[in-house]
């Protein structure tokens, strides 16, 4: 069965949220006196997300979209970061610097040869309006926006990629997952979707990200570009 | 309060539906031997829309996507047309007629222009998958697809479009509902939204459209054009 759509992680596999988020920390909180380690503190924020996911995914909190359980993080690791004092309209500013991500140098590019050939859709845990704050930055052009917000629920239960096929009136075996976590491939292979693993060896720190795919994958690429190189 | 985002009513108001299934119905069945008032057909067709929706929005029945419904409403009007004998593959065919339609000489540029000030998303009773294809032929970008299928429901409900807003995390007030139908701009004026009427008179055939809008609108236009020349 031949491939039509292609569905993107989106944090870590199109954009660089732990830059992203030291630097639109630091631009806020450095002005107003605060001088954190960065990084340290896009690594906590971040860590912070599976935890907050699962509270939906095992049904004990309903749905929320993830600027809301981004900003239900944030209030969890002020403390640590000595953030207490933060003023709610300047936690709410920072709770956007997940809106203000960069692609890697190959995303805009790479998305726009796949584009060519196959219907693309995030098909991230990120809300629609975080979705489209990126696209605009980062000059990417989606089909649609599909993923948590719309299915109701976050990857990696199965509603979320079941969704996404059934919004493109396709069935799994002509969709495919493209993300840098072997964890989110293997979800979605296990419903029969295609994957494409993307090399992302920096994500959490230099040499600390997924260099390749610890699962069985239909492409290993190196980057969005190398994915078009070997598909299109 | 600023208007940040618009909403589009699609069938009829950016795509010319009745020019579209009278060629494509024409396309497909004339070399098959059937020879159809193609217009006439067209019109039977839809006028089943209204109907089959309402069968959702009454509760009657699940939701089911418009594809869905336009395939039964094709089944209804089959006999009025001699079309009894059409091969479930060839009905199938005839039922994506709905996914080749033109936008109106206007839209493409319209909304380009109108995309570097505002977020644009069709906010329609068409399915995604078919938004999808009506976007990529006729080379609208959208930033998201929203509407029924996002929704669960269809048009007028109140649901659709306050769906709309959430997904992009606006008030009604900062949200404007375009369209040539007043119906569904006194709908989203309930709720709030603000209204955008575009003249198509020769929506339903020659003289057989809104010519402007017959309840009050914040803006009333000739086309997408003469829109983005009021509020770009």
């Amino acid at each position: 069965m031949e491939i039509r759509s292609l569905f993107f992680d989106v944090f870590g596999t199109v954009v660089d949220w732990r830059g992203g988020i030291a630097r639109e920390a630091k631009a806020l909180l450095a002005p107003l006196g605060y001088d954190l380690d960065w990084f340290a503190f896009a690594d906590a924020w971040r860590s912070e997300y599976q935890p907050g996911m699962e509270e939906v995914r095992a049904g004990r909190i309903p749905f929320s979209k993830l600027d809301v359980l981004h900003w239900h993080n944030l209030d969890r690791i002020r403390p640590r970061f000595g953030l207490q004092g933060l003023s709610e309209e300047n936690c709410r500013r920072l709770n956007l610097a997940w809106h203000r991500l960069d692609g890697w140098t190959d995303s805009a590019e790479g998305l726009r040869r796949l584009r060519t050939r196959f219907w693309l859709a995030p098909v991230s845990n990120g809300n629609i309006s975080l979705m489209v704050d990126l696209a605009r930055r980062n000059d990417f052009a989606w089909d649609a926006i599909l993923g948590a917000e719309v299915a109701g629920d976050y990857k990696p239960k199965p509603e979320v990629y079941n969704a996404a096929c059934a919004a493109f009136d396709l069935p799994p075996e002509q969709c495919m997952m493209v993300a840098a976590h072997s964890s989110d491939l293997a979800a979605a292979a296990a419903l029969g979707l295609r994957t494409a693993h993307i090399a992302r060896p920096n994500e959490y720190g230099p040499g600390k990200g997924e260099s390749g795919p610890s699962v069985p994958v239909d492409f290993a690429a190196a980057d969005l570009v190398d994915l078009a190189r070997q598909i299109v």
